[in-house]
């Protein structure tokens, strides 16, 4: 790997980062009580709770919104004042591919848009249980396809997204390469969720310290993404951890200390090492489940995102 | 009044107004059907569905937006690009003194503000049940100081509301003139909600129109801001119906004609007018409750956001 900032899992001398990074813990905290209080909470609520992700992020300053529609697929343009409207960060939410949106991560995607110095499409892709995989996946290449129809270079687009949209962010790429289009410039993954059969450990060591992510949840996101067991949990472009990464753009990829998912990103990195990609992977102490989110909140996701602004523009 | 549009509440030609304008009412047919199939729904959940009320609004385009702090109130800038910085519309949202934000009115208040020049300032103020009645109507007079403080002319301030916020916007100059501070230039309520005694006869002719306000939901919302019957129902600054008027500024005020709160309007530009107040009311045929909302999204949201612009630079 290109950089690594690995931390052993059993370094918890300050548990929660710093007191603002506390923020994302408490939100997530809030939200498990109210899953676990409301067994027959619907998939209609449950979009309602996670569309207040947002709240952990500062509003980004000197960043406008547009709602548009790129390759048939929906979603909003994050476009900072003075940004480079010739690259594009094609943005795919997380959410276990069944809640999150545009609007949930539209703080995110400013944030990072502005310290890379440029644009991003935060897709309102197909979600599940409504449209399984591989809905997800053909909206990511539609998205992709439609800017590059528009004049926007593979090479200055980047695949990116969070969570399940981390996995997005690389399966797009894998399809694109199946389908012998030109890839991304780049991939970022925040806290990807990959491994659709539950074997990292970390969702063993961490299960104390991660305020959200747990297995039954998981089984119940992969329940809706892979048609009830009618799709295979180690089909490629539904779990990357399966798929030959050869070839890949330069990866970054990140994951909380803290959380039950740090294992995807680390298996992730590893993987594409050994495929030749060009990897960086930071795991950051203490951190929960797409830390990033606290950009201009806490500054462990501000210097995050500045690392990745470095990384970026090398 | 200097300019009344008027409706008979018994036309109903194309009880939806456009097809556009029916995202709205089906927004709330949507809320009404989780209200009723959820009983035991928390105040916690009420504000996560709420804050939904942001996806009846298109993203409006080229405005910013920046958190601040004013008079020691939270809120939300939005700023849009040229905007006239001096100006400023204090924004009072809606969701019955209880929900609704910042956040789930942002780009309301930014359709608002580009069209008519200026900026606006989202005030998070504190809610109910937790902070009764006058916690609101102390918080939006704060941050009117507070903007004076930095400069802004009183003149410069419009208070502006809708539902709940309504009342607010129309309370806040009430209070601010009996504390023999200087009013505000404008004041604009959308759909204000104003009779703490549901008396309103539209509660009953649009019942079966009105696609999410109750007698039931009203009372509930009642108790939570009056203190469970601590505080009058006929309080002026809680039940601006019962306030003298003399004296408050210019005032616009809309309502949808077929929603349960329209009378309410319509009884605050009587009153107003007889106080000798320069009032402008305009009811729309088969709109719904603040429907603004549909600003970008439905051509009577546009048309009413236009005439607000043309009658604010009268």
């Amino acid at each position: 790997m290109a950089e690594t900032t690995a931390t052993a899992a059993t370094t918890t001398a300050t548990p929660t980062g710093s007191a603002e990074a506390d923020a994302l813990r408490a939100l997530y905290a809030d939200w498990t009580e109210i899953i676990s209080s409301t067994p027959d909470l619907t998939t209609r609520l449950f979009r309602s709770i996670f569309d207040e992700w947002h709240q952990a992020t500062r509003e980004p300053e000197d960043v406008t919104y547009a709602e548009d529609t790129v390759g048939g697929v929906p979603g909003l343009w994050t476009l900072p004042i003075g940004a480079d409207r010739s690259q594009v960060l094609l943005y795919h939410h997380g959410g276990g591919f069944a809640v999150g949106s545009a609007s949930s991560h539209r703080k995110l995607a400013g944030h990072v848009a502005k310290a890379l110095g440029v644009t991003a499409f935060v897709l309102d892709y197909r979600r599940a249980p409504e449209h399984p995989h591989p809905a997800q996946v053909e909206d990511g290449v539609a998205a992709f396809v439609g800017l590059t129809e528009r004049g926007i270079r593979p090479e200055d687009i980047t695949t990116i997204g969070d969570s399940a949209g981390g996995n997005l962010a690389v399966a797009v790429p894998l399809a694109l390469r199946e389908q012998g289009r030109p890839l991304p410039g780049r991939i970022i993954a925040f806290s990807p969720w990959l491994d659709m059969e539950n074997t990292g450990e970390s969702l063993v060591t961490n299960a104390a310290t991660d305020a959200l992510v747990t297995v039954p949840l998981l089984e119940s996101m992969i329940a809706g993404v892979l048609a009830e067991g009618a799709i295979h949990p180690r089909t490629p472009l539904a779990n990357p951890l399966h798929a030959d990464l050869t070839g890949l753009p330069r990866l970054y990829v990140n994951a909380g200390d803290a959380e039950s998912l740090r294992d995807d990103a680390v298996r992730l990195a590893a993987r594409a090492e050994a495929a030749g990609v060009d990897v960086t992977l930071c795991v950051v102490d203490d951190m929960q489940h797409v830390f990033p989110f606290l950009a201009g909140a806490a500054p462990e996701a501000d210097a995050e995102i500045a690392a990745i602004a470095a990384w970026y523009r090398r």
